[in-house]
């Protein structure tokens, strides 16, 4: 199997934006295409883009050979949208991955895009009930914010977590949020200004809560061999597992502050990595609510399950910490366009590994990475893994 | 790289179902496990799901883990739908196959699944529109009939083609598919039928379309090793191409009856798979118009450029004649679910090696079959071929 790479990566302001969805493809492809002044737009043989509900939000569908047209580039390999909701991006990197370690593609240009503010908010956000089992949970109102409520409430009862705690991970996130200049929110927030916030979903707060977002995000990927002509600075994909256990409609689900399908896929993401909680020094995680990356810190194995609070309580996932979660500020600050929201994290995870971020949100002497998604109501979770050193031994599987 | 194979396929009837999509799924989910008895759904440890547009038919997105639901399967490797329209289905085999080839993936389920036909059908077909460049061809009328309708007054005008040969198209395909229980339309039509059937956008009539259908099929891909253990009649994935030449809206386009994208599929997919046009025995196509099928024995290289018309005039694309095309009946016998499409191909193509086709569509000694997709208006072209022999030497690249 060949060794991958990431090899450039560009991004638009994330936020209520007037661009266009074909304004936000354009402009994240500028980026990208001039962070990789060495590529002849020619040699891209593969596009994959994620996206989640352009036919809901923007009327369109067939998105992908439309990116092609509007960056100019040819497909000679593989082309395809993926669509997995909230980690559609994701995705998106994972059939590149896979692409190219085969050796049918060479260089992949992988693009994730959403625009998710239109002139008809009500609408817009109504579309988010399908995500879900539509049939089932909305009637019973579960989109996202009941959802990710009844979590955090559970969580609490288990486990004895406080509102202060979730406030915590919203002070952290936009700490490092107010640092970086595509953010939708650049502002630093106290515990106090969290719990003081509007309520959306008791105990969730309106600051406990990501937002609807347009943004876009691209980066390339490449083979070895392409790879050093592209760049002095190649990320390396380490690998990467998912997991969803058959329960996708809430009533399903059992207890909801246990997330087994994250557990299992960080189960299987270590076995196929051979790392460790331990090693890892960014770790870029779905923090739709704060609640998540509470659950997230615990699942993923960087503390006890039920000291989630506790951990970010004690600032072990600050830079510096066990941990450093999210420097990027996270979904909590960055906003989550949902098809971009997995590419953005590979893009923060380039950054982080060239230095090419500001001082104070700069995870200094890095080498391991995961980014991490769920998609849903948390059912599904899917991980990959970067390094800044070159894998010695690909294993792909058992 | 590793080897991979068909080893099991279901299929629902396809028409005007009063089926739910959810049911659809259901339906080809029981037809594909009691086709592989020997497969504990416990081993299953991937998922792609190929649809088209749920969102805007059944309301409904992040398909792919509701499918894990419906079908009572856990997943740990992969997980996504794919979407690029009328290919979907092609497009989440081609992941499932990047997936076991790399060994990230030992047992994939690939489902393709449509519900097109609503309450709603004037909102149902308007839908089709989202498949262009909406806010540019929409405006002025570029569904997809009037669009292949230019295209066929073009090659018309180019080459001679007829209206009798069109006509042609349809009744070879009609002919098969009335051999096919699970086509939506299973009888036999004339030259004079077609020619005489209602005008939908000059020169094609009624039956020079294919139609709006509700459907699902599915495939299981596995590893050689597993392969070995699930079925005695394996069938092999060769490889797999994919071009668009970046001119998605149709002004954009140039001569239409000049297919340069599936020229170019078709040029790197013979040199990715050291095949020529001569060697292949079942070509499945994209015969969503007549006229398709006609540019696509000329761009694939069955007859040369303009001759389209000659060659199933002569019945060289009959069963018997230089390659079997379409003897399932194709897109116009059986339907057109977007999603179901590429993997109802793939299933006949199993379904024709095995020799579990009813005689007078069966192609006798058939060795090796592709499968051909268009989608949106012809801009971007997929292919994938198989075999029953095992390829000694994988190639993937150059």
């Amino acid at each position: 199997m060949r060794n991958v790479a990431l090899v450039a990566g560009g991004i638009t302001k994330f936020g209520v934006r007037e661009a266009s969805w074909k304004d936000l493809v354009q402009e994240a492809g500028k980026a990208v295409f001039e962070d990789c002044p060495n590529l002849d737009r020619k040699d891209i043989d593969s596009l994959i883009v994620g996206a989640s509900q352009p036919e809901r939000w923007v009327y369109q569908t067939h998105v992908a050979p439309l990116v092609a047209e509007l960056l100019g580039i040819d497909v000679r390999r593989v082309i395809a949208r993926t669509e997995v909701a909230c980690a559609s991006g994701q995705a998106a990197i994972r059939y590149a991955w896979l692409s190219i370690a085969t050796g049918l593609s060479d260089v992949a240009l992988v693009l994730g895009v959403e625009k998710m503010n239109t002139k008809f908010m009500d609408v817009s956000q109504t579309c988010m009930v399908n995500v879900g089992n539509r049939e089932f949970d909305g009637p019973n109102g579960f989109t996202a914010p009941p959802f990710f409520a009844m979590v955090a409430q559970r969580h609490m009862h288990e486990y004895g977590t406080t509102n202060e705690q979730l406030a915590m991970i919203r002070v952290k996130n936009a700490k490092y949020g107010a640092l970086n200049p595509y953010a939708q929110f650049q502002k630093e927030v106290t515990v106090e200004k969290v719990l003081g916030s509007r309520m959306i979903s008791p105990p969730l707060t309106l600051l406990d809560c990501s937002a609807m977002t347009d943004g876009a995000a691209a980066v390339i990927l490449a083979s070895e061999e392409r790879a050093k002509e592209l760049t002095d600075t190649p990320v390396w994909v380490l690998g990467g597992a998912q997991s969803v256990l058959h329960a996708h409609t809430v009533n399903q689900m059992g207890e909801l502050s246990e997330w087994l399908g994250l557990r299992e896929a960080a189960k299987e993401f270590y076995s196929l990595t051979k790392l460790e909680p331990e090693k890892i020094d960014i770790a870029e995680v779905h923090d739709c609510f704060t609640i998540s990356e509470i659950i997230e810190y615990e699942e993923l194995g960087f503390c006890k399950k039920g000291e989630g609070g506790k951990f970010i309580e004690e600032g072990q996932s600050y830079i510096g910490g066990k941990v450093a979660v999210n420097p990027s500020g996270g979904l909590l600050s960055n906003g989550h366009p949902l098809g971009a929201t997995g590419i953005r994290q590979a893009w923060e995870v380039l950054m982080q590994f060239r230095g090419d971020v500001p001082k104070g949100r700069y995870v200094d002497g890095a080498k391991v990475a995961i980014a991490h998604n769920l998609s849903g109501m948390a059912q599904l979770h899917h991980i990959m893994g970067y390094s800044i050193e070159k894998p010695k031994e690909l294993k792909f599987g058992r």
